[in-house]
């Protein structure tokens, strides 16, 4: 049998897994980040684990055909040329493991990890192409064209959050106004609550939050379930922007799949129904035969996916 | 030796070329497209010049590896789904051509082979990924990742023109509100040209154009050279809008090279160098070293991209 370990640096935890190649998940470990620590430490835990995670399944180590990390930040060539809340900043991350682990490794990003699991496991599997947007504290994503990860020449692409969806817009984090971040966020979402709630004495995200310091990115979905007009029209909007973000990626890049996931992700239905409604509106694509246009579906994979698309990524880097 | 034959199905022309293995144009023939005329019509041309071709270069037939067409539409599989100008509608062009030819054919959307075209032989050249916007009447454009065009699954993809650049903005052709193409196509340039002439008459785009009548793509940019404050102020909006576009593509995708073609292209470094400088303010794109930031460039090759990319495409199509 053949296998692969994938691992997800995190900010608060790394996990790894044994994999199949069928990247079925057979084992997991964690240990914390405990971050900032040095690399050289972060990589002796992960290989500690991986020899574990053999022994826990009884399998040789000689059956690992390779090891796929996927860790936040800007990635190339499996450098990671900075990543803050690791305060990694050029850490050759590929080599150090592969020092330590004596088995090819490959190193991406988080989310373009994600995109890749759902296109090998998830949502996205059997098609060709899949873009994931994620959204979460923020908006991120990923680019899957002809089962590859497309991550730019310089591996600071597929920043769905930081496309332009309104010129001159809100101040979103980076510095840029009007990012897609500052209006499809859990973040943004849990601001527009809270205005909503103060400007709205009558609303029921009152009782249904319990006090605006409980605000979280499920109240207003829950309100608006009660037939609260308040949230509802919180919904509609957070929606309507993030159908600005589809359009775009729909209209330069056609993949097969959009994938929504991240917290939010959690909606299902309630939010991928409406936005696909929305999306379909849009003239270009409407010109488009139902089967040829790109299925809005919700991310399967939900924690594991970096585990799993780490996993994908280093058996793709072995078929190369 | 071994050539490629390039050709240009366009809606007022069929252009077709000789070239050898670096894309160099050694002969060209055109011919009258004279649409709607059948596809069985229109190939027959072709075929009879592409022998005339290599006749008039003195070259043996058998050395032409393969024909590449390129024309306008939706594309997929060789099959031209839909093309408005052409009067094409699911007509399979690949197989019509190689019947009629007996060589391997190929076909490609006439953006996306001008594309193609600056990445193989342009200004992209040398270069692994490349995004053209073409400015002309519409906004169009083509995407190559890894030396290929990315046209989506559907074939539909790179339609850089319907990005949404403003929501709610101006109504576009496609029936969309906030398309760039509303705001970055000469067509855009010449009626906002037109209105801030009706609201100015001190302004020198009245004697610059010779009237409201004669106002073209290149007026403002006349009028802008001889400073002409409204003017300027036309140009100005009309780089920030494309600024948007370009920011969105490169936030997306990242690619080595970021190419202007098209009508508007012929200002050179007049658009580019402040385009540049507007996109370079982009605080993810300021995030990174300049070494890691997507060029901006010009096309170069103009009327004869559509033949290039053409060739091109056939020629990748043979590696496969």
């Amino acid at each position: 049998m053949r296998y692969y370990i994938g691992v997800d640096i995190g900010g608060t935890n790394i996990v790894t897994g044994l994999l199949d190649e069928d990247f079925n998940i057979l084992q997991k470990l964690s240990v914390k980040t405990n971050a900032p620590r040095a690399a050289e430490s972060i990589c002796d835990d992960i290989a500690t684990m991986s020899h574990k995670l053999c022994e826990m399944q009884g399998i040789n180590f000689d059956e690992v055909l390779g090891i796929g990390a996927a860790c936040p930040g800007v990635i190339k060539d499996g450098v990671v040329s900075f990543a803050s809340n690791l305060k990694f900043e050029n850490v050759p991350l590929k080599g150090i493991l592969e020092r330590k682990i004596h088995k090819k490794c490959a190193v991406c990003n988080d989310a373009n990890a994600a995109a890749l699991a759902e296109y090998a496991s998830g949502s996205g599997k059997g098609y060709n192409s899949l873009v994931a947007i994620t959204i979460g504290t923020g908006v991120g994503g990923g680019i899957i064209l002809n089962g590859r990860i497309w991550e730019g020449f310089n591996g600071a692409g597929a920043e769905m959050g930081h496309i332009i969806a309104v010129p001159g817009g809100r101040l979103c984090t980076c510095g840029n106004r009007g990012c897609l971040e500052a209006y499809c966020s859990a973040t943004a979402l849990i601001n527009d609550t809270k205005e909503v709630m103060l400007n709205n004495p009558d609303s029921k995200l009152w009782e249904i939050s319990g006090g605006i310091d409980n605000v979280d990115g499920q109240t207003a979905y829950l309100a608006a379930k009660q037939g609260d007009k308040y949230a509802q029209s919180l919904i509609d909007r957070f929606i309507k922007y993030l159908s600005i973000g589809v359009v775009n990626v729909v209209t330069l890049l056609q993949p097969e799949i959009v994938c929504i996931g991240g917290g939010m992700s959690a909606e299902g239905e309630n939010l991928i129904a409406p936005l696909d409604e929305m999306v379909s509106h849009n003239a270009i694509i409407k010109t488009l035969a139902k089967a040829h246009r790109p299925k809005i579906v919700a991310a399967h994979l939900l924690n594991d996916a970096g585990i799993v698309g780490a996993a994908a990524h280093i058996a793709g880097e072995l078929k190369k």
